[in-house]
């Protein structure tokens, strides 16, 4: 772990936000920074050259996917993830649990990204099996893919990332869902804690870095406790996960919970938070890092992001539409097409209309995180997040 | 007219094979040339930057799917073709016949690309109704986006052409079914003279160059006189469409026939032709230019061009093939990344695996082409196509 480093760059005045610089072996991470997501070793609609040429420092890829397809022992063959998709900056990947989520309580509840059922989200999903057991050893899964059965384990969490081989990797952790209990979830935040110590246990080091994951949910003394509990392990760096509340308000107030316990200088990863307000909400709390799959998503449902909030180009009416998504936007596409020829090809569900979106809500998403940095190197980022906000 | 030229520049000792220069208003296309499809205005899976680096001089854009959505009236406020897209080399568009024959005979005979039964090329396909029905007048069809009743005739084909805009368009002809009787052949070549007539009788030029079609299915009498009929009207360029026969052999014989009665100086365009074996056996005849959908098609099913034939990625045995697709290729896929990343993008159907896959596939029609000319230009080209169809 020599060769990783975090230092903190600059501070806001008036509230908790930072800027830092990120060290891997691979390269350097400014921050705060977003991060794409390339689920199965690919970010969807865009090839890694532009990605650099964009200036993304790190990807986020991850492990669930790849155990089940192609197997982590394939992307080992190659030589780990760098030389399997050719990635030669800084890649994180995460350590399953937000899919044992998605695949238990998540299907259970009607809440998780796998086997999301609208309007079922109080009750389970009917007809449909809990498609994960989780136990003190670890969790028991049946593959979306074909039916097989799986297990993962702490242990197996760190052994599969070992193998796939990213700079940055993170404990194994249990994701409860945002309608379990408190009792349920001070168990489950209490077995993360459990897991997290075996997580450091058989962690080797050398050119990879840990980080814990906080869970708790949204209660108060749980995310307060697990904070503490995660924050005073040697981790290299520490995730925030699980359920963040079900409102604005509430992921604010978890924020305010949890970051202030956690250690100053160490990195903190906001796990799956991407939405413009929520990264301005998290950095102004002293958030450094951001994965999600919504700008890319977005894309591929024809949704661009502006200054002025998205933009959804399916409607009709960007048809006659001559300008660029955004006038003053750099990005290859808002210098060269049209809104109306965009909305033709996503009212066409054309594969370059998805290329054309993603490089654009990609582009901007870096241009924000570079101005929400420089924002707090120049002591205006509170200026700026209500300019953005606005 | 005047900005339009085609020059032969070089003639094959052996055989019919020519090179030549193709000049538009846009810019020169060296011949032989293959013609990427950009169907809806788009090249699936490849943005305009890089069809331009490759060094693509000409994309086909289909008038018919253009005509159905977005509309050539909104395209035409676009100012045309090229800034609805924003390309600025030259642009072809194909008359929407062939669309006529894939809805008409297509669905009726089951052999369309539109509405393709497998298994079902003798009888008609059950329970579907004829979708279009043609006249001396024209043709009427239903859209298959919505149900929508429309009718275009030969006046309206250049109409429609004329608002998108491109640089090469092609006169409103039938496409008949390749099991389509002699009679009703001979009726419909017939009528498609006709029509070719009165496409040019409302052309009006400026810049645009047209190109009549010879029709006359597989019969050697119809495609003769159609050759004979077409290629003795003033149009700029001769387009040969329609079925080429059920078998390799048939298409070589069709050919033998008809481009030997066409006008030696007149630009030939084999449309919807693109093989390999196909495209060898086509130049050698003294043909042009070919359009063809299958290298990028076979791009989003996972299969890659090479000189030694088609590699289907999706096959498990590639994900631990860390060579790249070929070795000596240039294309920036080949530089980059393995057959085993290729697998495994495409068995996980990512749109990188299809946007990688369409790099390769177009390079390599594109270096096969240069290839072809440059044989023709050192009087190789005998040696350069048994070489390359071993």
């Amino acid at each position: 772990m020599n060769d990783f480093s975090f230092k903190i760059t600059g501070k806001d005045k008036n509230t908790r936000a930072r800027a830092g610089i990120l060290t891997t072996p691979c390269g350097k991470i400014l921050t705060p920074a977003f991060v794409p997501v390339a689920t199965k070793a690919a970010v969807k609609g865009m090839d890694f050259n532009r990605l650099e040429e964009i200036g993304f420092d790190i990807l986020m890829v991850n492990t669930y996917h790849l155990f089940l397809r192609p197997g982590h022992k394939v992307v080992a063959k190659a030589g780990g993830l760098h030389k399997f998709a050719n990635w030669r900056r800084p890649l994180m990947t995460d350590s399953g649990g937000f899919q044992v989520f998605s695949l238990g309580f998540g299907l259970e509840h009607g809440v998780g990204k796998i086997g999301f059922f609208p309007g079922k989200t109080k009750a389970a999903a009917p007809g449909r099996k809990k498609l994960v057991e989780i136990d003190e050893e670890g969790a028991s899964f049946v593959s979306f893919l074909d039916g097989s059965r799986h297990r993962i384990t702490p242990e197996k969490s760190i052994e599969i990332q070992r193998a796939l081989g990213a700079d940055i990797i993170f404990a194994f952790d249990e994701c409860t869902s945002p309608l379990a209990s408190y009792e349920y979830t001070a168990q489950a935040t209490a077995r993360t804690h459990r897991w997290a110590k075996r997580c450091l246990k058989v962690f080797k080091g050398g050119s990879q870095a840990m980080f814990g994951i906080v869970q708790g949910g949204a209660y108060k003394d749980l995310r307060i406790e697990s904070a503490r509990v995660i924050g005073a392990m040697p981790f290299f760096g520490i995730g925030v996960g699980g359920s963040l509340g079900k409102t604005k308000r509430e992921m604010r107030r978890v924020l305010d919970w949890t970051l202030p316990v956690l250690p100053e200088e160490k990195p903190r990863h906001l796990l799956g938070i991407g939405e413009i307000s929520d990264i301005f909400e998290a950095v102004e709390r002293g958030a450094d890092l951001f994965d999600c799959v919504i700008p890319t998503r977005l894309a591929r449902h024809g949704v661009a992001l502006t200054k002025k909030g998205r933009v959804n180009l399916a409607n009709g009416k960007f048809l006659t539409d001559q300008k660029p998504i955004e006038k003053e936007c750099l990005c290859q596409t808002c210098r060269k097409h049209s809104r109306a020829y965009l909305s033709h090809l996503t009212r066409s569900k054309e594969i370059l209309g998805i290329m054309l979106l993603t490089e654009h809500n990609l582009f901007f998403m870096k241009k924000l995180m570079t101005d929400v940095r420089q924002a707090i190197l120049d002591g205006g980022f509170s200026a700026f997040k209500k300019k953005m906000l606005r």
